[in-house]
């Protein structure tokens, strides 16, 4: 940890001479991408754990969770209230011979656990990558055309045969892992891009393409994906649509509603929905493309997307504060909003608690001499380096002044700004290597956001639950998230699994988030894990239409059965 | 017209301290409400005039149009081949009683044509404002509250009542006025501005806010509606959605699909659609208010709104050019978007022929010394005066030296601002002092968008029609538009009605579109004018899957009858 920066010395050096200027392009990716890199790596060493938000599970040595899962990982026995629905058919090797005439003889189209043994080669895509989801699945199709989706889906249909439909398996909320013997539909060989025009920025592209790959794709041109998240090396852009990804980027460049053209989609019954507009203007009918953008595949399969990308910036800048409070938080982001305006790209929030931890596992020195209640992290991107280097000063000037902030420091070159961003990016892992946790990706009105980290924080400690001793089950109660999106994470840190903790938590953060008309799921869908507190987000009117339209599209459900709504 | 500037003095004069800068907002709004004025005065002495783009009128006299209607101008006699729906009942006095009731005796609530004399009341709500429909609405109601919606509507579906919602009644394509005896649903009343917050930009307003009143409330909190068009003095927020409005800011800040965070709306059934999230993140269930966001009231009738405001930029920039061909525009907004990037704000096409006729009706001098077969208008709208002008400095160096752009003027002030706007929004206004004019509002992909034009103008020239001398119905072929988002409008101007006119755009225009794969609508929407003709955007399978949501929400068909799909 290298980028310790005074502000004001640093606000001295901001001309448009100093090294400040950065690089063109490419330092939020590298940094994005080192953080993949150590979460890989923590992955493989089984460092990183997660508590389901709704549903924890008892903790285990660090280095256990990776090794060989017994009967009880399986989310049916995890659940055993669910119950698999008696309609649908059983695999038999009938099925499998009409799938493999399908798919033809490629052995890399079909992975088969009904007439042979697979269970490695399927063990992938029987479950998530935190572990917490484990299905029965014998069956992966992995077809090249939208062609062979729709024969699979009607000859699904027709037989009662469920699915899940699979991009890069990297949700949070166990969506996309079957939890019976459903079968896997996998997207990943759909993955060519397909057209790209270079005065408009439209891009068309297979369901299976990597996020990255197209992202990298659209950095040799000139241009940038909307969308940017941790799991870009793996996720799809399909996956990311079917759960209406949110992401780094949504402040600037808006959420996945305005930015995708057009949709090519699959029904249960085979019908190909050929929405593949390229136009940025189209109203000619009901926008029908928009159900299946966060439909987490339950009323049909995404096969191809056209999406409108933007002009990649050529300057990025990073910088993180201390503030006194939540109002100075609130009041930065203000100021930011306003003398930022067109170049804010990022305006994370976190609290000193989430910091301490970072520090508790990493030991990197912190960015800042004194503590502070709460930092913010600050991304600007720019097609000017010169000109997003004077606003930020003029910016960081302003609420300094004003005392809005105690004290930050600036990126002074790439290096920096990737040591900044893991100060946001590792709180996840961080977490992770300290025990169990119980997560909460929620949206509140941004004036209230941080309450509810407050209000729970003050209820395990008054339950006597919180505190620094061995004794207590929990560690710390901390908050974070992307503050420009109203987007919160708060976290529960434990030390062991204590149902007491749970009984704690829930319903009182369910009903919390109700009573202030807020989400229960900001960005992470809902998947198995949310399905049931849906009613905290929604009223029966509008979950009565949502079933409605399954209904419509799927009169057989046989599309990712239970889950979502 | 004061704003000749030819471009390298200006360039030459663009530093910090010239008189370039801009005073804060504003200047761009004003420019919109001269145009506004002007069009209404225009429109008030009867000159604005348009041919609908499929059934194009016999021409009259500049003066007649605002005569008093003849029977001839009922849409129902126009348009014979469509019949009133035999299902649906016609108003009695006990329906009338029912609604008065209901609504209070409030006598700005309901103009009641059936039990007594209301024709002058009734006349604005039974004609859009261009005249080129007309219904014979008998009731028009105007409730005040969602309440009061939901309890007419179930009503009218119980009773078999055809509805018709209407906001500022300013569409193009006839879609928010009755054909037969539909009542008229005005939601003028539910005009308040509900709630703001002003960190994080989200406004909640009823549905019959004025567009220009919303704004101005957000004007005077630095923010801005991000949405802006022509009408924005009498259409309504609910109207903009219910069409999918695009406008002059799309580029910009993108399409109401993104920016719209939640809708209240009524169902036929008088279902209240509670979807009026103040949230920018909420992944719980099928995002079902994206269906209304272009519907044209077919499905139910929206209520409220709930919109994500962005900072309203402290400076605005307008430069116009001339340039020798289309391939040098495409270059030119390639330029625009990697120059200008996060500040450019409108991207307009004019051709030579459109410009010709603006300055044969309006005798301004020319902005450019010379005449160039195309002129591209570019606005910017930044944070920071200094440095947007620095940028668009830098941007019209490097397209003068590439060669891309032949001339070009810069507006020094808000004067030369507005006027060169006037040249681009001037276009519709002049062309409807020369004539009758067949308009078309297309989407092209933005590579052959201009070729439409080229192709017509041959097409009308083979078959004798084009031409100088009075001898030829048509007086030009011209092609503008909004470029950044390949949004083309396509005028054929003419001197008479010529039916041989007709018969040589159609079928020919819309086949042309859809050989491409364009839209036949970009933003006007479908209404009255373009239902038939969706065929060419749209293929069975959607069109198909268009009809079932239309069954599904409104399985009486109560709900604008005889439009849309």
């Amino acid at each position: 940890m290298t980028c310790r920066q005074p502000l004001t010395p640093v606000l001295r050096q901001l001309t448009r001479t100093t090294s400040f200027e950065l690089g063109r392009q490419s330092s939020r990716s590298q940094a994005s991408s080192l953080a993949r890199t150590a979460a890989k790596a923590s992955a493989a060493s089984g460092s990183r754990r997660c508590f389901s938000s709704s549903q924890p599970r008892p903790l285990k040595a660090t280095a256990s969770v990776r090794q060989a899962q017994s009967k009880d990982d399986f989310t049916s026995t995890k659940y055993p209230e669910i119950k698999r629905d008696e309609r649908f058919a059983s695999l038999t090797p009938d099925h499998v011979a009409y799938f493999r005439r399908l798919l033809g003889g490629n052995g890399s189209a079909l992975i088969d656990g009904v007439t042979g043994e697979a269970a490695d080669d399927l063990a992938p895509f029987n479950s998530d990558w935190m572990r917490k989801y484990r299905g029965h699945c014998q069956l992966v199709l992995k077809p090249s055309s939208t062609e062979e989706v729709s024969k699979i889906l009607k000859y699904c249909n027709d037989n009662l045969l469920a699915v899940v439909p699979q991009g890069g398996n990297t949700g949070l909320v166990g969506g996309s892992v079957p939890v019976f013997d459903e079968i896997v539909l996998s997207l990943g060989r759909m993955n060519q891009i397909l057209e790209f025009d270079e005065v408009s920025g439209t891009l068309v592209a297979g369901a299976g393409v990597i996020l990255e790959v197209a992202d990298q794709y659209l950095a040799e041109r000139g241009y940038i994906f909307p969308l940017d998240l941790g799991a870009k090396g793996s996720c799809q852009l399909g996956g990311n649509l079917a759960t209406n990804a949110g992401g780094l980027r949504l402040l600037r460049y808006g959420s996945l509603h305005g930015t995708v053209l057009g949709v090519e989609a699959v029904l249960p019954d085979g019908t190909v929905v050929d929405d593949l507009s390229r136009l940025r203007k189209n109203n000619t009918g009901y926008d029908l493309k928009q159900l299946f953008i966060g439909a987490e595949g339950t009323i049909g399969v995404i096969t191809k997307v056209s999406i409108q990308c933007p002009q990649r910036p050529a300057a990025q800048n990073v910088a993180l504060f201390g503030l006194a409070s939540y109002e100075n938080c609130q009041r930065a982001f203000r100021e930011a909003k306003s003398q930022l305006s067109e170049i804010l790209s990022a305006f994370e929030l976190m609290d000193e608690g989430s910091q301490a931890l970072v520090h508790q596992v990493t030991g990197s020195k912190r960015p800042l001499e004194s503590p502070y209640p709460f930092y913010c992290l600050i991304e600007t991107s720019g097609s000017n380096v010169d000109h997003d280097s004077e606003k930020l000063q003029n910016f960081l000037e302003s609420v300094m002044e004003q005392g809005i902030v105690a004290d930050g420091t600036l990126a002074q070159d790439e290096t920096q700004l990737r040591s900044l961003w893991s100060w946001r990016e590792g709180i996840t892992e961080a977490l992770g290597h300290l025990g169990g946790v119980y997560k909460y990706d929620v949206s509140i009105p941004l004036s209230q956001m941080y309450q509810l980290v407050e209000d729970t924080r003050a209820r395990v400690a008054e339950a006597g639950l919180l505190g620094d001793g061995e004794e207590h089950p929990v560690r710390a109660v901390v908050g974070y998230g992307h503050m420009g999106d109203s987007n919160l994470h708060l976290n529960i840190s434990t030390r062991r699994f204590d149902a007491r903790v749970e009984q704690v938590l829930e319903p009182f953060i369910y009903e919390w988030i109700a009573e202030r008309q807020g989400s229960i799921s900001a960005e992470h869908g809902l998947g198995l894990a949310k399905k049931k507190y849906i009613g905290y987000s929604r009223n029966p009117t509008m979950v009565g239409l949502m079933k409605q339209i399954k209904r419509l599209y799927d009169p057989k459900g046989i599309m990712n059965p239970y889950k979502y709504i």
